[in-house]
């Protein structure tokens, strides 16, 4: 069914009906404050109409979708679900935001056993807080009982992204040339990668505080809830003004997997260990399970969330268009793959 | 992860690698078959680009996402998960023909516990093969892992569909008047919806005849898993000639549900009952559980897939456009939510 827009469902599900009313208004609040202009019709409709914005001569709309992985079974354990719809919508920014696209429009569905209009209404709200953030309309959204599917108390939450870039603006990476610089925007934490290995890790140790020699620091639990940071709204002037050559999205197989996506044929990446700022969070994973540095960043991200690729002569004006730090992490070069030096 | 464009994600996984690289060959192929001039980049990028169609003078994109429910149970249950890919690609475009919109991409996720190239290969082969029919391209797609969250062999399967239309072109019901006639087109089956009663009236007979009385009947299971129909070929001559006023996809609510969602204010229909062919399916269901006329017609389509709204007028020119049967089930009259009359 789409976003419940009666209570007439919960009741069916035995659910207290007040409760599920307030729950519905809260969910239905938060849709309509996502609204852009675009939007021309949203909830309670079999599909959202949004009217293409105008001024593009070639439009190409750039869409993906993703789920936050196991990071739902974190967020619930540790009653955080709304961190989750952020994540999903952030993340889905990026994916098509790699590619140039502006973002317009998401869908998001949520699925679990039984119905929970709190629950709902927390991840909803979640993707809510990011679309606002960045501009997107939450467009529609699904939400599927499915005992017997789903795991009791878990939850799994899907969406959806569509944008639209002017086909000669498309970032492809094609102009890349030996000698440009790989500059790194800072994830802040985990983002939604490597969940399966952290919680592993993290099992049993979640409520530490991150840091152990500091009372007051938050939890480990915590600091791997940090949410999925988008980079929509710190890039885009940068990319409007022609000085992105890539960007590559770290995401699950860490910069190794992702920064060669944005690399033509023939050229690799040496980076500089040491060049950016690693989250405590990374340390204290591996150093609960005595993990190798290469596979610490096959898994994870280890801080880097997006990195971008410009000529040596457009760094400076980069970082003057950029409201956030940009770290100069590495060059590219012939070859493939990604080098890790650690000659510092 | 993405679609799987290589076999090191199932050798992580423990999976027989040479019976993986086939079923990755099969996928890949599956969604290459799928696309259509405006596909400019698809599988392994992080978006999905498609070049908007030209000739609009004020294009309005529809998007919706679904699931197919608990229909996967079944189809997993009787080894038939091709079946599931088409009917998640059908509903998804039925719900945005509502509003007038041709699909122009789609894009799927498919989640279980454990990775499996085979099922993987199944169910989006079966959505390429609906994408194919309907003239969709499938531009991306998702595949998660998600142990601890689906429990072990069950599967879930979501979708997003993106579709275009002119602006004026949009339908939304609001000229509909009383007398208008109801066109029904046939469901074949149960489509997607009211699995969760399906399932429980069917359990341990799924194997039996259809037909009690005949003994090559095809089994109560197979009828089950009909697939879901799409209804954009068939109605889109109708449909550019502009004699559609309205259409109701008959989904979870069945008739009494749907209908009136394409209903302006103040009106209402009166179906009779016997002007459509029910499929013995819903005959055998309802007996199985001694299930109410009314309960069945909330719960099941009752054989009706699609419900067209036209004028008196136009009923000869909508058949002679429409290559499948068009069973006049009804009227518009005023009043709200619709009517059964039995008086045949």
């Amino acid at each position: 069914m789409p976003h419940p827009s009666n209570p007439t469902s919960y009741a069916a599900a035995g659910v207290n009906l007040d409760a599920a009313d307030e729950a519905l208004s809260r969910i239905k609040a938060a849709v309509v404050s996502t609204y852009t202009p675009g939007v021309l019709r949203g909830l309670g409709s079999f599909g959202g109409q949004f009217v293409l914005p105008s001024g593009y001569r070639e439009p190409v709309l750039v869409a993906s979708s993703d789920g936050v992985g196991t990071k739902t079974r974190l967020g619930m354990a540790l009653g955080q679900p709304r961190t989750l719809g952020s994540d999903l919508v952030n993340h889905c920014i990026n994916d098509i935001l790699v590619q140039g696209a502006k973002p317009l429009f998401f869908l998001d569905y949520v699925a679990s056993a039984r119905l929970d209009p709190e629950l709902i209404s927390e991840l909803v709200g979640g993707v809510a807080d990011a679309c606002v953030a960045s501009g997107v309309a939450l467009l529609g959204g699904e939400t599927a009982e499915m005992p017997g599917v789903y795991v009791e108390g878990e939850v799994d939450l899907v969406g959806t992204i569509v944008g639209i870039v002017e086909r000669s603006a498309i970032i492809d990476g094609t102009g890349i040339r030996e000698g440009d610089i790989l500059l790194a925007l800072e994830s802040g934490g985990l983002q939604t990668n490597g969940f399966s290995l952290a919680r592993a890790l993290a099992a049993g140790h979640e409520g530490e505080p991150l840091n152990l020699s500091e009372g007051l620091s938050p939890s480990l639990g915590d600091a791997l809830m940090a949410p999925h940071r988008a980079f929509e709204q710190a890039l885009r002037p940068a990319i409007d003004a022609g000085l992105v050559q890539g960007m590559a999205h770290i995401t699950g197989g860490g910069l190794p997997g992702n920064v060669p996506r944005t690399l033509p044929e023939g050229l690799g990446a040496r980076l500089e260990v040491g060049s950016w700022p690693v989250p405590m969070v990374f340390d204290r994973l591996q150093a609960l399970g005595n993990v190798s540095d290469e596979e610490m960043r096959r898994v994870f991200n280890m801080g880097v969330g997006m990195v971008v690729v410009t000529r040596p002569s457009d760094v400076d004006a980069m970082r003057d268009l950029c409201p956030e730090p940009l770290h100069t992490i590495g060059v590219v070069e012939s070859g493939d793959g990604v080098r890790f030096d650690s000659s510092s």
